[in-house]
């Protein structure tokens, strides 16, 4: 099969060869038509983010496609159905291999562009919200980045929970796009410090969830706009990783909770778990249009470099999508 | 009525006059029969830890005691019930008033320093290893100062869950009583540092979660004794609050959690839930004797300041508990 591989010399993109996958008995093979990017992909095309043992080398955490092969011990699915899923790599790819219990059924009014830009970001979202902030009604987040493939995805689920977003975002187009997702204040990063206008719009009582991703440079901001029982996750440290000082005091006057997470290194066993929860919460919405997948822009794989070089130049708003097969 | 009292001075204990508390249409007014100390009251009476709004200046977190007039919206309790509680405050007196919500029965076999022994350890290691540490069986748990009051509890509980217990302990008397609650391994944080035996103790994987009282000096040997997705959870700050350093890669790279807690400050509505979740798991296991508080020493109330001296000295296996009525 044909596959985006990584030159070595110059970590550039580029359409090869690979070796077909095959699928065991309780996987189903799939013909990818759409796959998305992710930031890790630019991480782990320098060789800074290994996949983890066992997976492909190719890039790509979520594809769209349709079922081309059933393993003998999988039952629901026939080939020809379309599906999405989350995967551990090898999206970049005319075929994949996935757990079936991973699959999720794509609604027939969704395109394969569309559907490939849901897996990573809203289930991303849906952990961090849900499994480790314990988002409910009337709660109130902060969310980093919020024009970004996982902040409009969690802008949506906040709203859809009953609870309350405020978010940054460095452009105004991006600010727009967040409130009109359902955020109640967007601020401008660059404007200045974000933590007095948080307190400000919580009436000093800070928030109970934030989604970071920026770590280090946010960190003394991020610990003041929380509320007592707070959260502070942290998916990301593109800023930066090392905090100057930390007062235990702090944490414990106020029962903060700091959290690291991350996906992709989680067990399939608990992928499937979050799959499937997150199925049933959001497979209506979908349907009706309650939620939807923001998508930046659709690209043809060819131009796979061309596509990690405009998500480099921090630009989009949602998600970039490679469209594999038309 | 009397109340232990702090001169204000030379800050040490006395018994003096105070105003007898009146109870609300759906509170108790309980006749204290024991009390027992906790280390927030050594910070207490330093001015160090003000009691919440609205609560009283006198001592005590907790106490047991037999129910002497009933609210008139309260059901379920009569006079002459024997009930234990926590406390926001004012344990040691001869009345105190709690929201009939929060008393727990006195099992017919305790006496009144049995059960004034009970409610801040339990509910303490109760919330710390289930609500926030979210324990399961088969879990390992690394419980620093495992002598103490809570850690003494907290090896009780592990091993009801049907968890593991790693402990740290100064003494060969202590660890031994540690031992025979159930831990599977008691280290002598004066020998060295704990953290490679923990991981051997566990082939290199790790905690769970850790219960923590020592803060600052144990953080790099907490953080690194973690297994993945592992809960440090930071109870006190015995040995400092202040940590130089911080990767948040680590916390994200490992998916670690640093939870700060405490009990007191938590809304009253928290502490009902909390002890009524812990009532039902732990009085059977009282009552067959699964479960039992562990008692270092009883003193008549007019010691206090002895006792609390005697606290101040490290010296306690378990709970001090103060006889105030005979």
């Amino acid at each position: 099969m044909k596959a985006v591989l990584v030159e070595e010399k110059t970590r550039r993109l580029y359409i090869g060869e690979a070796e077909d996958p095959v699928p065991k008995e309780d996987e189903l093979l799939v013909s990818v038509y759409a796959t998305a990017l992710n930031r890790a992909d630019l991480v782990q095309k320098r060789g800074l983010y290994p996949p983890p043992p066992g997976t492909t080398d190719i890039l790509g955490l979520e594809m769209a496609g349709v079922v081309e092969k059933v393993g003998k011990h999988v039952t629901g699915w026939k080939p020809g159905d379309r599906v999405c899923s989350l995967l551990p790599g090898g999206g970049y790819a005319e075929k994949v291999v996935i757990p079936a219990e991973m699959a999720i059924r794509i609604p027939d009014s969704f395109s394969f562009e569309e559907a490939a830009a849901i897996p990573e970001v809203f289930l991303t979202a849906y952990l961090n919200l849900f499994w480790l902030g314990g988002l409910k009604a009337g709660h109130t987040v902060l969310i980093h980045a919020g024009a970004s493939g996982v902040g409009t995805a969690a802008i949506q689920l906040v709203r859809e929970a009953g609870a309350i977003s405020i978010v940054t975002a460095g452009t105004e187009t991006k600010r727009t796009t967040c409130l009109e997702l359902g955020a109640s204040l967007a601020l401008d990063y660059k404007a200045g410090p974000f933590a007095p206008a948080v307190k400000e719009a919580t009436n000093g009582k800070g928030v109970n969830i934030i989604l970071d991703f920026i770590g280090a440079p946010y960190w003394e901001q991020n610990l003041s706009s929380l509320a007592i029982d707070g959260r502070l996750i942290i998916i990301g440290i593109m800023g930066g990783s090392k905090v100057p000082t930390l007062d235990l005091g702090q944490l414990l006057r106020r029962r903060l909770q700091v959290i690291g997470t991350a996906l992709r290194s989680r067990s399939v066993a608990d992928k499937i778990a979050l799959t499937k929860e997150f199925t049933s919460f959001a497979m209506p919405r979908f349907q009706d249009g309650r939620l939807k997948p923001i998508i930046d822009s659709v690209w043809d794989w060819e131009q796979a470099q061309e596509a990690h070089e405009y998500m480099e130049s921090n630009k989009n708003t949602g998600k970039i999508v490679l469209q594999i097969k038309k």
